[in-house]
């Protein structure tokens, strides 16, 4: 007898990430698909997974790992669609339903950040952590908090991207590229906000100009609010603009410095750590949602 | 056949408040004894509740709530004690040990605001909120998060007080009281800076005074704070600062322009609410501990 299969889809704002999978560490196939319209896109993963199920059989549940905002309240109407984006064509898509209704199995869903923890909590670098977090900065910044093995979602869900930093004393010309709130924390140091004042990405530019400093502090207030309203054992930073050579450790230098030796309980290196399970940490969330679905 | 009956301390830096409880509508005998050293201190306690167990019987269990910070992982050798504190004598303190000790039951021990959002969850304005904070704005700044009806604790336990907030344009001047931190949220916003600063209370200051906008900020920015990063049901404002006429108005009309309309889920009004329980909600919050402890 073999081992429940899993459709995981990572579902993000430039492309889909499908797999099928028995486990962590057994995943059977992978795909990617762009992301285009939701009927298109949609479309599209479903005859991935189509094409799968002749090979391997039925699914007996599906994860979706998706970008946000989202409806997570499994009670509302709108379970499972995107809420209000400034994406075009995805504001009040159904994510969750037509996979439910084209392989007539239980579907887990949440965001991505949320995912990416509950799979770093079971197989990754938050192991053992009853307070966790796993924060992406690349085309926008999200975060996902997990608290004894369950990822949170209270009124809606964490939007940790727009948490609102004080200014580096360096960088007060540039307005933030947030629509909503101008200089939060994504529109201050996310990949777009990098470009929009630079013209490069953060790895791109030499090692001693001054945004790296300036990037590495913004992150760093996000680590002293989650450690002061949450108190972390383990703050995950992943996504794009963590590939910066040397960024984490600016993070962590900086994090130390502000916190003033008040923050008792983690060491900072143990605390502020890149993603255990590297590029896979999205598509293993889907996983792991899809294996405590139904 | 009786109900249990439980000894509840409010352990604060000022005073302890003590009771004498078998519920929340059952407060049998209440005292309140002013905070000196811990042998002091805790012996006058100890004395208080020895006097009522003649009378009630003896008690089924012992709630602490306590100022901070504390240890709270049960496995610690330090378990119960206060950690590091600037209050003279207490730092190391062990307060639990010696209720344990002196009576021979259970003893619960959180801090203080923990035990008050509990407290809320259970009989106040935090029912049925599955993401709920209680925070205390005093002599100093603490608060307290329960996720589904547990407080978090994490590496040591939220410290929200030292939250890093963005000066107020009108307040450059005053460099903060915290001494780890100087304007961290407790440096800008406490009892002790708001004296510091202007020589009065925030509810002495004339109406037309800017403490009252610049204060208000500093409290929506933990609002926004908190719902960037924990997504809560509710947010609950006590303390004294928040005696304050008009000010969680105030603080509610600012979180709501920080917000920029971003956060859904959650309508300002229900969202950021003063204390169900009144000044009953550290007392209570320590008969919560005690009815959870064992």
């Amino acid at each position: 007898m073999s081992a429940p299969l899993f459709g995981c889809i990572e579902a993000g704002g430039t492309k889909f990430v499908l797999g099928v999978a028995r486990g962590p560490d057994s995943v059977l196939r992978t795909g990617r698909i762009p992301t285009t319209t939701p009927d298109e896109t949609i479309a599209a993963a479903i005859a991935f997974f189509a094409h799968a199920a002749e090979a391997e059989g039925p699914f007996d549940a599906i994860g979706i790992a998706s970008f946000g905002p989202v409806e997570l309240d499994r009670t509302a109407p709108g379970w499972g669609h995107i809420t209000q984006t400034p994406k075009a064509h995805w504001s009040g898509a159904d994510i969750a339903g037509p996979f439910a209704r084209a392989f007539a199995c239980p579907v887990g869903f949440d965001t991505d950040v949320n995912g990416a923890i509950l799979a770093e909590f079971l197989w990754g670098a938050a192991k053992g952590c009853d307070v966790a977090t796993y924060v992406t900065i690349g085309t926008g910044i999200g975060g996902g908090l997990l608290i004894d093995g369950r990822p949170v979602h209270g009124a809606r869900h964490p939007e940790m991207g727009h948490f609102l930093p004080r200014r580096h004393p360096d960088d007060t010309e540039f307005a933030g590229c947030c629509p909503f709130h101008g200089d939060c924390l994504e529109g201050l140091a996310s990949g777009p906000a990098i470009m929009a004042r630079w013209g490069a990405s953060l790895s791109d530019l030499p090692a001693d100009h001054p945004g790296h400093a300036i990037i590495a502090g913004y992150l760093a207030q996000l680590v002293i609010a989650q450690r002061a309203l949450l108190s972390p054992r383990r703050i995950i930073l992943g996504g794009g603009v963590m590939g910066t050579p040397g960024l984490i450790d600016r993070v962590r230098a900086q994090a130390e410095q502000l916190g003033g030796g008040y923050f008792e309980g983690a060491d900072i290196d143990r605390l502020v750590v890149a993603p255990g399970l590297g590029d896979q940490a999205g598509l293993l969330g889907a996983l792991a949602l899809a294996q405590g679905a139904g």
